[in-house]
């Protein structure tokens, strides 16, 4: 751990980086802000630790820092969207404030997006809807992550998806969700440590089900809840892939590869609270909703019920006032790059 | 095992069961039909077992065979309905008729249904949005089932979704999940095949692991996923109970119990295909979507790599042509039953 630095100077840091890459300013601006976002809520795995990873990307020209996305068809409460080879985030909040305007002229509104990329946290996108009182869906395909059930090849992403709605006195309830069962980090993790890992988790490169994490990590990780994660993640491809003329399954080119078009296709969708019931009546039941899940008895040893999104909420607010706190080795790798940009860095 | 019983008698069989129940003949045949897909498809756990599931909640007017739902509301492409605490799949099949009407003028259409009742398959309602060429969703909310993630009361229900969409020369794909490690249907048809469960399903009323149905339906359902499946069925609360004005959280009641108003609220969409892509270009990238999924080099002992929904269809195909095999408990009882009420039964 380095010293904190707060999260406005971390995203002028991060939107300075971007634009000394050619990004502009508004581009660089909004992926910023989902980065330092991503630190804020608690996941600095999808924070400024990935600030460098689109670098090759943009250098090779594989992502455009400046496409623009383009609205080109569509009808009545749908919009498509071609993202043009473009940043995903910038492309991801174009969609969701079209999808968020949609629903404020037809009760609810869709954007089904092709050719965009990588788009970080999903949850910073239903947040927006949420934020404009609207129930908020985001789908995302992505490059292939877990074999389909009973495979052994890799052929699905894990293919995140979120749902958003504001929460009255609360902060907006979220889901975001990767579909599957666990993270490759906790496989190296489980092997550094010369930990067994569940069955569950990963198949060997034989297919077979293992325990041993360097078998796993040789193998493929398998899907969340079995079966089930499989399902859900093959209808993310379904929506964000297909539905939207974007990839889908093996095509798909993910944000570690240096080339390639990326093909990644989302779909976004606002509901428009107010055009099933008052907005304070929505609000009321949450609050209800929620005061119900936090006063359940809790398992010995459980300090507090959360409801989804909470922590988030906890962490963003905590680290907004002591600062945001860098793992020593992704500060180390930030200062080195910003140094070759002859950018100063806060921290 | 008994006598293998043809789809069409057992459909009549049933729909005459509710008919002589007092359900008029077009909602008897809704619930019919859609309890024997479900034996169709497989899920016996869902199918005509639970014929008679619901005749106590008819009898104490708990449930009203023939409340026609209404709608009441809504804005541009949403609709708001009144179940009017009407036979749950009726009620779904009426929003769902309507979401899909919405699709063909706004590209996208919503029903947000309150005071409805358990519909029993959620795939049952999606798969007609894809038979109109459209994508579907649906989600409910059901009487509280697991616990909050870290709590030990059950507060929250099991609350499936669904999604489905067309694919070209393949059955439709479709997804049915609920949040639960398991249906609690397959919980009462362990108790009455007399088997034992996996630990993994459910824990018993004092909290600990158990291989006993009973003891697992008196105590508490675990969530798929951990805490993913609590945030999953939390959301899907959100969207069936508070966006639409239903019931929420603890105050569901399940169709298991003779009275209480049941509050059960679904929100149907459906997503006109074609206001996205030309259909036939949909379809044909579903079937490129299915193969490369089935052309996955497979594990050990694999014979082949099923799609969402595709293990339903070849079910469906076969039992339509053998007829369909009830367990000796569910015959003997429906027989009884229908004895009581002077149907011919047919097996």
């Amino acid at each position: 751990m380095t010293q904190p630095v707060s999260h406005d100077a971390l995203r002028q840091f991060t939107s300075a980086c971007y634009q000394a890459m050619g990004v502009k300013t508004r581009s660089a601006d909004i992926l910023a802000d989902s980065l330092v976002q991503a630190d804020l809520w608690g996941h600095q795995s999808h924070g400024v630790m990935r600030l460098f990873w689109y670098a090759a990307r943009l250098k090779t020209g594989a992502m455009d820092g400046n496409a623009e996305p383009q609205m080109d068809g569509g009808f009545g409460a749908i919009a498509t969207m071609d993202g043009c080879g473009g940043l995903g985030q910038v492309v991801a909040h174009a969609a969701m404030t079209q999808a968020i305007a949609l629903s404020k002229t037809h009760g609810l509104g869709a954007v089904a997006v092709r050719n965009s990329g990588h788009f970080g946290t999903a949850m910073y996108f239903t947040k927006m809807a949420a934020q404009a009182g609207c129930v908020g869906f985001v789908s995302t395909n992505a490059s292939p992550a877990m074999a389909p059930w009973g495979g052994m090849e890799k052929r699905v992403g894990n293919n995140p998806w979120s749902w958003a709605a504001p929460a009255g006195r609360y902060a907006p309830m979220i889901l975001d969700i990767a579909n599957t069962a666990v993270a490759r980090g906790k496989l190296y993790l489980a092997k550094q440590k010369n930990e067994a890992i569940p069955e569950t988790w990963a198949i060997d490169a034989q297919g077979r089900a293992t325990v041993d994490p360097a078998a796993g990590i040789a193998g493929t990780i398998l899907p969340m809840a079995g079966h089930k994660g499989y399902a859900i993640s093959t209808i993310m491809d379904m929506l964000s892939g297909v539905l939207t003329g974007s990839h889908f399954g093996s095509s798909v080119v993910g944000p570690y590869v240096p080339d390639g078009v990326s093909g990644v296709g989302h779909f976004v969708l606002a509901i428009d609270i107010k055009a099933c019931r008052p907005l304070d009546d929505f609000h009321a039941d949450m609050e209800r909703l929620i005061d119900g899940l936090k006063a359940t008895p809790r398992q010995p040893g459980v300090d507090e019920i959360y409801y989804p999104g909470e922590m988030e909420a906890v962490s963003d607010a905590k680290l907004r006032k002591t600062g945001i706190f860098l793992p020593k080795d992704t500060a180390d790798e930030l200062r080195s790059k910003a140094k070759e940009l002859d950018i100063i860095v806060p921290f």
